[in-house]
């Protein structure tokens, strides 16, 4: 088929109102945020239902077109943008964007898969709800992307991933049949758990198109606490014990090394440590809860009072009040800006067992001491997970003075990666693979599970239309 | 090859104590502990390690001999015996029943798929942790059938089926390779994932053989209460409420008719219905908690006087200690000895989305009223999740003067489960589907789900030798 005529053809489907294919339309859905992947596309398609959907991709599964599903083009893994040279189709979901049902009494919400992850916060919310997964990019993340990337964030350790929050899905297969598995049911042993399929498949193996989530009550109360702690191995067992008394109550524990503190309080206007003691590690926590601030002050100062008295923790601020907590979170949310201001930071989203993040931490940094010496370390993460972002900072000037970037940017990740994976951790926890980890899923993955998937890959798509180049090698 | 011949090779792998042929030493394993469900095997093959058990894959594999895999045999579905007339093996996991890692820092264990339930609870409280799973067979269930039928039970309100509580499995797939997916990562977004593939399919995708799996910290207090409340609807607000109030302390929200009540109390000596006032409804909720029992009976209380007052709640007694407690539980865990002896039950294990519970009960009261107006209806189960037992009880004179007693128990079948279907339900919550609910499958599942679960099973076992004949129709 010429290009001309499945433009035509695709027209038909989506109107002509849901096909761009102008170079300057198309641009911004070819580009993603941080401008380092950049493809192109014969056009982009913007579909307004799910029947819509299916028959986009029967007609590109006859005439042999690639299709790149696309979100909120949010990725960081050059995951939402088609390559360079494709001349497939890109199927970007903003026009779905429907809140289908909402029901406080059922705790669950149906949404289109375009919907945006801010926009159904703001429902549940207004129901007295609460839906917990909450991102960076969640004013444009969504909800497609989110389930496609099994997105992560800060308050995965008391409520999961995404696929833990979602009940139903509704997906176009690669052959062009709808699967509509939306359902709101909490239990449901009838044969194989089809959704956790295309969970987190980076739409390779079909679009998702809506989907069910669970909601929960809406904790009233939360009180956000910083606390120094010049030992990882402390911090990590601080954490581990405020596991254990506040179980669920502990809705966030996030890690942010010294170093990273810093690079905030010099390029974010308005922020600085509200610490004065110097500490290697800062631990941010977060209680919510049914019980008063008061009470959860309380119950926190009891636990960290003595730790401050030994001297393993050397400082701690606890934050009750809405603007206080808002400036302790927002030295965690500006941690992407000032590391981009600062230079070239070579991010890493491994995980490890949570037992082993100081082993992990210790090894890197000697590893990556002896490699490159000029560069420094900067920790941030979800350490309630084992989840950290390890970055390794090159500063504009270093960086500039590198002669092979790209192999320097390689070289980085094999010492950081090798040793997570050594201690049976990860090389991409929440962020995914996309396209830019091909690589890595060559160099770790065991064999086995390696081929079962590319089995999967093949059963579904045996033609590699869906989302071609990501995910697989 | 003949059959001796392939009972020497069986024990030139897993040794001759490994291998089961006698009639009379063969028998337990083949007969079901309900006595429904009695079938044959040519031998019982009881490997000691996850080796051991690939080299049995993998010699039936090449001689076409199905495989049928056997944890606790405690399935309801008469999915852990083979069939009537089977020349296959069964593959029991009972010697691999190690505790390989308990790691408290880490909270996780890892054991082997033939460690009961029981077992690894134990392990976990030794080391001031919980994992959260519950059954009636605890005592002789095993980890690798409860993961192969995603297993349920009364905690699942707070914690999650087994599904939400595996971090890894180790599985030995229908060829005979090893997955060794065994880790236990909170968050690993490395491509697709694999471990939902197997979990729920009940060893008919291959054959768990050990797995990493979720601890918590343990809340020191719990207290559980009765509630009578007449009306079903204002049971189901109350238990929407309390999750609300309580949250992630609300650990169990059970219901309990009127007449399954009553059943208990004429059937299990020393048991009684602990509220004098009479009701059609009962709430059995339980709270756990780090606050005391003292706190928690007060915020119970605050919220349950008001319903006393206005006489939408008829009585409630709160059980603080242990003996208390045991004594409410005693009434739940008594209902299946209870119905057994009261009559023929037809049990059907449904779960409809939470706020159409009243609905289906409503629904479903009338139908089988119209039809079998001598039955009498009995109701159990874990409302929190929208998960009822529904049973359909006919006293022993009742049953024995049917006609056509297989012919009674599909009818009532079809309209008990073609209403919660009709709900957006399921007519297999969480017992799975084994043997019995084949016809179930064929009837309720949208083909599109139907065929895709079958396209896994052909990619994965193509000559059909894993657990044939269940799951799929």
């Amino acid at each position: 088929m010429r290009e001309e005529d499945l433009l035509i053809s695709l027209a038909q489907i989506v109107g002509q109102s849901g096909v761009l294919s102008g170079d300057v339309e198309k641009q911004p859905y070819l580009e993603d945020w941080w401008g380092r992947n950049r493809g192109s596309a014969l056009g982009v398609i913007r579909p307004k239902s799910t029947s819509e959907v299916a028959s986009v991709v029967a007609l590109c599964q006859q005439h042999g077109v690639a299709m790149y599903p696309q979100g909120g083009n949010t990725s960081v893994c050059g995951g939402a943008v088609p390559p360079a040279e494709s001349t497939g189709i890109v199927v970007n979901l903003a026009r779905m964007d429907a809140i289908i049902d909402l029901n406080p009494r059922d705790n669950s919400i149906t949404v289109q898969a375009g919907c945006i992850l801010g926009r159904l916060q703001e429902a549940a919310h207004s129901a007295d709800r609460l839906f917990p997964l909450g991102l960076g990019a969640e004013g444009s993340c969504q909800i497609g992307g989110n389930i496609s990337t099994n997105a992560g964030g800060t308050a995965v350790l008391r409520y999961g991933n995404m696929r833990d929050l979602v009940l139903g899905l509704e997906v176009v297969l690669p052959d062009g049949r709808i699967w509509n598995g939306l359902r709101t049911l909490r239990k449901n042993n009838s044969g194989y758990d089809l959704k956790n399929v295309f969970i987190g498949a980076e739409g390779t193996l079909g679009i998702v198109t809506a989907a069910s989530l669970k909601l929960f009550p809406r904790p009233p109360n939360a009180i956000t606490a910083l606390v120094a702690i010049p030992e990882l191995e402390e911090a990590l067992t601080i954490g581990l014990d405020l596991g254990g008394i506040f179980s669920a109550e502990l809705t966030a524990l996030e890690l942010i090394s010294q170093t990273e503190m810093i690079l905030v309080a010099k390029h974010i206007p308005g922020t600085c440590c509200p610490i004065a003691s110097e500490s290697n590690w800062y631990l941010l926590v977060e209680l919510a809860s049914f019980s008063s601030c008061e009470i959860l002050a309380d119950r926190l100062g009891e636990y960290v009072g003595p730790k401050l008295s030994s001297g393993i923790a050397r400082d701690a601020i606890f934050a009750m009040s809405g603007a206080q907590r808002q400036s302790l979170w927002r030295i965690r949310h500006s941690v992407t800006e000032a590391n981009k201001k600062e230079g070239m930071g070579l991010s890493h989203d491994i995980a490890v067992p949570i037992f082993e993040v100081a082993t992990f931490v210790r090894r890197s940094g000697e590893a990556i001491g002896r490699a490159y010496p000029r560069a420094q370390i900067v920790v941030v993460g979800h350490v309630g997970d084992g989840n950290l972002h390890y970055i390794v900072m090159f500063d504009h000037a270093n960086w500039d003075s590198l002669a092979d970037k790209e192999g320097t940017r390689h070289a980085v990740g094999h010492i950081v990666y090798d040793i997570a994976v050594e201690l049976g951790g990860t090389f991409s926890a929440e962020h995914g693979i996309g396209a830019l980890h091909l690589p890595e899923m060559q160099r770790y993955k065991n064999p086995v599970e390696l081929d079962l998937m590319m089995q999967f890959k093949r059963l579904l798509d045996p033609a590699n239309l869906m989302n071609p180049g990501r995910v697989l090698p």
